[in-house]
């Protein structure tokens, strides 16, 4: 089964998996928000779940219009210029180069009212983009790695996020050709719309039908001990995706990273990386095929990491990363210079235990949908350094228990169901916490009904309740006033306990000496010669 | 016998040595210059011997005057607002120290009537300087890793630099000290002040005489296979200081740096660094108590350095490397961080192989004053990360052939001795090429004598005739008319010969086998704990 764009949906037929796949979508955009909740710029949920690190702007995938072609050339002319210098190329040549970046500005300025600033293509999406969504409106959501920020009261809008970030979505079309090629029915976080927005995904499926390999890389900022179950849904698809099409996996934990962004030593962000890594191993994964590494630890291990690391790194600017990452002069060079750690694992020959000498094995990313201005920045590279660019599978956010617009919190143990809590402290929570689309009172609600839109315990169902049916029985009882509050949260705690309490069991049997095998860099299950 | 500070002078009896070493200082500052080379600001000599890579700016270690005192406390307090913003402090603690910054802003003003700039502490040099210098002509020169030029026609002044960079004068007494301690004669770059400043040499021989251990590093930027004469003067120093202490060196060859800054591959850089290893090799270092690094090798070869890296670039803004060094917001992230790998090594436990988790063991650094910022940085750093601060002993620059304003180049070749020049090819190019101060009629010569300040000849015997009362000799006949130039020429011809085929031959034993025994991270012949 697969699952349907949303241009050709046929109401009935389809309508469980579309409401689902809506809400998904809709996990930080509630269309009603009532008493403190209610700002006129939300900080969003989904701050604190997300592996890595990042900065939107929107950049220059999404196509050619003029402006945007204008913008892509003055690019490339001042590469260019920067070039000629850099060889002490002839005076004359490098004058003339010089020229015809200004005339490309003087002809940008002109098309746009606006002065070229590098890193800030033009607002407009391209001419031919079917999203349909007002342009100007589409600057407003803000999305790094850090923030999550909107100005309207339905939050984040993924359609408007995709046409800003220049990547493609995850439609009924490459949903079935996922299904077609491995034989296997598409994940439901394929088909409820929470992996929603890829890039070049068809690549990997050609790659991956004509034989040729590919492999899976994502990862985890260990900035605490404490994982809460959002933290698994790029793991939980990964582990997925490993399965069905049978590749390597690398899984950086970026320690280094933390250490510079957070209060830690470089012990504690190391020891956070090995907690963590059991959590994540106890999601399953194959040892002979999964490779998990500590950035701290294995800079000092890899003949290639390094050599990665400073290959990007000379082709990106400070200017880049303050376009895209928001970084000013008084951050440390150590942020400033982090993207390109994060960057380099796409690279194959960044794993020669791996994949010896080979730079060609395509890269694809699962991760959630902060994450995507480092690969936008690895993508930039990629080609500049004799590599293939990686392709990506990106998520939603995951909301937190207060509502899909506050902010999780690792120190807030109401924020989240975290991996750790007893079948107690999850009823609890789950009764306290979740935010509740249900009426004020039973008699109201019995006669209205539930808003499942914002109601979080039904978001979360459509994170974790695999059964289709069940799931669109729960959305029309509650929507209906047939359910009652009390009886969708016990659905949940229903789910989550047992899923809590598997992954508390399976964590337990990861030994010291299993986690050390999967951070040993070694050959995997795959020969590349 | 060991040199006397200026100020102590007998005119007579150390006539030769005051000579000499004026004559090294003036290397770069020639009084009089004509023709075609003399410019209002010169571009002096030296940019191309330096080994690593660096910029200046005034910095605060030379005292504390109340400016000074006021600029350092300034700094402190926007540590700590930073540091109570990191860690997310209650807004009061936040607010009260923000306050008391702005508040010492305003003394600062008041007292120097300008704003506080970070990394520009106040440009008076410390009260009790004896200098005696004009602290308004001390801000003219500019000495960094990339460029050294002086808008005074005497050239860089390198007691004004001593002020400049807060360092201090290698004086009689410290080279008394060295004697004592060593029992050895000091080396004559030491009594002819052509190694001239320090940082902090007398903590080393605190240590060494109290039977504690420290250890030497140096290094180079192998940019490309050809290293002239002046590349050597480091190496051939820090052999010296090896031999008199008997302690562990370590060599870094900044082939990351290299393929950052110019237009190399990795690979061209890394075989750039092997190449010059083997010059640098053959110096005469002890295989047993010497590790010659490439940075691209080793940093995925070791557990340690990695780790003090990532602890420098947190404790470094983008505005300080920018205030150091005068990179911008164009240069690429490498160049931005690459300042934490030049400092590391200056940290023991870069090197556990050497001295296992040692973190205490001080570090010496013989290198060229254009060096300087890097370590300067570093000392800023290392009492915040918990190590302690590298010393340092910095040489003047070596003066191209052309004479001391003009730039060394390894692209012309006749603007040095090369090491793989043949006995010919040196007599062609000092007889052609050398810088002369005689006299233009030989007539003239006899009559009013040359000039040994001037003359590049006479300077390259100051660097590599080491019987002081030959050299002597040779600049009162010189000075007197007594010796022609040609004659100066032949001296000095004399005395390159040898030393090139002397490194020629020993270069030529220097195997693969034995680059790569250097180059493997290993014990020494030291034990640590």
């Amino acid at each position: 089964m697969t699952w349907p764009s949303r241009s050709r949906l046929h109401a009935k037929a389809r309508s469980i998996l579309l409401r689902a796949r809506l809400a998904a979508r809709r996990v930080l955009a509630p269309r009603v928000l009532s008493g403190p909740l209610s700002k006129s710029a939300n900080t969003l949920a989904g701050c604190e779940h997300r592996s890595w690190k990042m900065a939107d702007v929107p950049n220059g995938e999404q196509g050619c219009g003029s402006p945007l072609e204008l913008f892509k050339n003055i690019a490339a002319q001042g590469e260019l210029v920067r070039a000629l210098k850099a060889r002490n190329a002839a005076k004359d040549e490098i004058d003339s180069a010089v020229k015809m970046l200004l005339s490309l500005k003087m002809s940008y300025k002109a098309a746009t009212g606006e002065d070229y600033k590098a890193d800030y293509p033009p607002g407009d999406p391209a001419p031919g983009s079917d999203s349909g969504l007002d342009a100007t409106e589409a600057g407003e959501d803000f999305v790094d790695p850090w923030t999550v920020q909107t100005s309207s009261a339905k939050g984040i809008d993924y359609d408007k996020l995709i046409v800003r970030f220049g990547s493609s979505k995850i439609d009924e079309e490459l949903i079935n050709r996922i299904e077609r090629a491995t034989g296997q029915r598409p994940h439901h976080f394929l088909r409820r719309g929470i992996f929603f927005s890829h890039r070049d995904m068809h690549q990997i499926l050609d790659a991956y039908e004509n034989k040729k390999p590919f492999y899976l890389y994502t990862g985890r900022g260990p900035s605490s001990e404490a994982m809460h179950v959002g933290h698994l849904i790029p793991f939980i698809f990964t582990k997925w995706l490993q399965d069905v099409f049978n590749v390597p996996l690398v899984i950086q934990m970026t320690d280094d990273e933390k250490y510079l962004w957070k209060d830690l030593t470089l012990d504690q962000a190391y020891g956070y990386a090995v907690e963590n890594a059991k959590d994540i191993i106890a999601c399953g994964f194959d040892i002979k095929k999964t490779f998990i590494f500590s950035d701290l630890d294995y800079m000092g291990m890899s003949p290639g990491f390094y050599k990665n690391v400073v290959k990007i790194q000379k082709h990106v600017t400070f200017n880049q990363v303050k376009g895209i990452f928001g970084f000013t002069d008084s951050d440390c060079i150590g942020k400033i210079s982090f993207p390109a750690i994060q960057a380099a694992p796409s690279f194959s020959n960044s794993f020669p235990q791996i994949f010896r000498d080979r730079t060609d094995v395509q890269c694809l990313i699962p991760c959630a949908i902060d994450q995507d201005p480092y690969f936008r920045m690895t993508r930039d590279v990629a080609p500049r350094i004799g590599y293939p660019k990686p392709a990506l599978l990106h998520s939603t956010f995951f909301p937190a228990l207060q509502g899909a617009q506050t902010k999780m919190s690792a120190s807030d143990p109401n924020s989240s169901i975290f991996l750790t809590d007893t079948a107690k402290q999850i009823k609890t929570k789950v009764n306290k916490h979740a935010f509740s689309g249900g009426r004020d009172t039973i008699e109201e609600h019995r006669q209205f009904g539930g808003n499942c839109d914002v109601d979080v315990s039904f978001m979360y169902l459509t994170f974790f309740l695999e059964d289709d049916d069940r799931l669109e029985q729960i959305r029309k009882d509650y929507t209906s006033g047939a359910m009652l509050t009390g009886e969708l949260k016990k659905e949940l705690i229903e789910v989550l306990q047992p899923l809590i309490a598997e992954h508390q069991a399976r964590r337990k049997e990861v030994t010291d000496e299993i986690v050390k095998e999967f951070m040993t860099p070694r050959k995997l299950s795959y020969d590349f010669e």
